[in-house]
Parts: structure tokens; sequence; C-alpha cells
């Protein structure tokens, strides 16, 4: 499942500072309802307020990397109604284990 | 391939602040080389001072998260002069396209 990949092939942002927030996961067994909600959580993220960009990889383990504007548009999203709803079913269904980092972008470079 | 996973399941930090640096990435095709240096630079990395760990999981586009006590052990690491060789090879052969990003870390929460 290439979701990232369907928002950007690798995510461009703006020159720093800005926010990253890490998440990495392991999946429980079975969808659970996660597939549906995945790709709307997805679309809901990407029209909040300071939405950056979003990079998505699973294998066993996944790892998405969404960035923001400041910080106050992170908490916004963590508060957003339906994004609570996903939170709840990604702690009592979809998730094994998961970590959320909340990091702010100081340097940024590539090619 | 699950480089992060033979480190660790998911990467455990200590408390916040520490030093997240994202790594987004599409390879060329062809391998050159960047099988036997990848394993070997996550080898390298994974006894430099600072070091706290690393997550890393390849679809098409690869995102490798590594963990770092500090900025300095993030520039020591940068400096360091295997993995500046790794650095060449990666902008010349590996990656049609990367994203370094250096962040500090404020806050972290999970399952």
């Amino acid at each position: 499942m290439l979701r990232g990949i369907q928002v950007s092939p690798i995510a461009k942002t703006p020159k720093p500072p800005y926010y990253a927030v890490i998440f990495t996961s392991r999946r429980n067994d079975g969808d659970n309802g996660y597939g549906e909600m995945a790709g709307k959580i997805d679309e809901l993220a990407s029209v909040q307020p300071g939405f950056l960009g979003v990079d998505s990889v699973r294998e066993d383990v996944g790892i998405t990397v969404s960035y923001w504007a400041d910080v106050d548009s992170v908490k916004a999203w963590k508060a957003n109604a339906e994004h609570l709803e996903a939170q709840k079913k990604g702690r009592e269904d979809w998730y094994s284990e998961f970590r959320v980092r909340i990091s702010k972008v100081e340097r940024e470079y590539g090619i």
C-alpha cells in the first residue's frame, strides 16, 4: 500500500522551521476498518490548516511522517473529531504498538 | 528489506528532547553496491556516540528515521569518513531523489 505516494512521491516542504510528526507503528492482524478509515484520514489531514505534506511507507513496521506549518496546526489536527475517532480505533484495534514523535525541523537539504 | 527491524522492531528512545534525522528517498534501478554499503553504514551508525536508534522502511519510497542525543552527535555522524563516502555514492548512484530533515523531538507518546 503506497499511501504517501498517492499524495506526492516525496513531500516538498518549505524552508524550515516547520513541524514533522513521526508516526511509527506495527499493525495487528486483520483490517478492522483500517483501510477505509486510512484513506479518509489522509484526505482530512490534507485539507487541515497548516498541512504541508506527508510521506508514508509500510512493510511490517509503518512509518508516516506528516509535515505541519507550526505546533498549533499539529495540535488542531490531533484534536480533529474524526481524527480522534481514528486515534481511538488505532489504540484499540489497529496497532499492537506505535510511537508518535512531534519534532521541529531545523534544517533540510537533498537532491 | 527490513533494515530497521533487524536493529529493533520500533525504536525505543529516551524522554525528549533529542534529535530525529528523517531521510526520505527514491532509489535508482540497480544495486550499485548499495546492499553491501547499507548494512555497513547501519552498523557504523549504531556505534556512533549519541546514537539512540533507527526505524527504516522501504517500498518505492524509503523512510529512515535515526534518533540522536543532540545536534552535535548528528553533525559528527554526518562528518564520519565512511558515511561521507556513502553520502557521495547516495547522491551519485543510489538515489534519484532524497530529502534529509534534521529535527528536534519535543514530545513523544504511544502504546
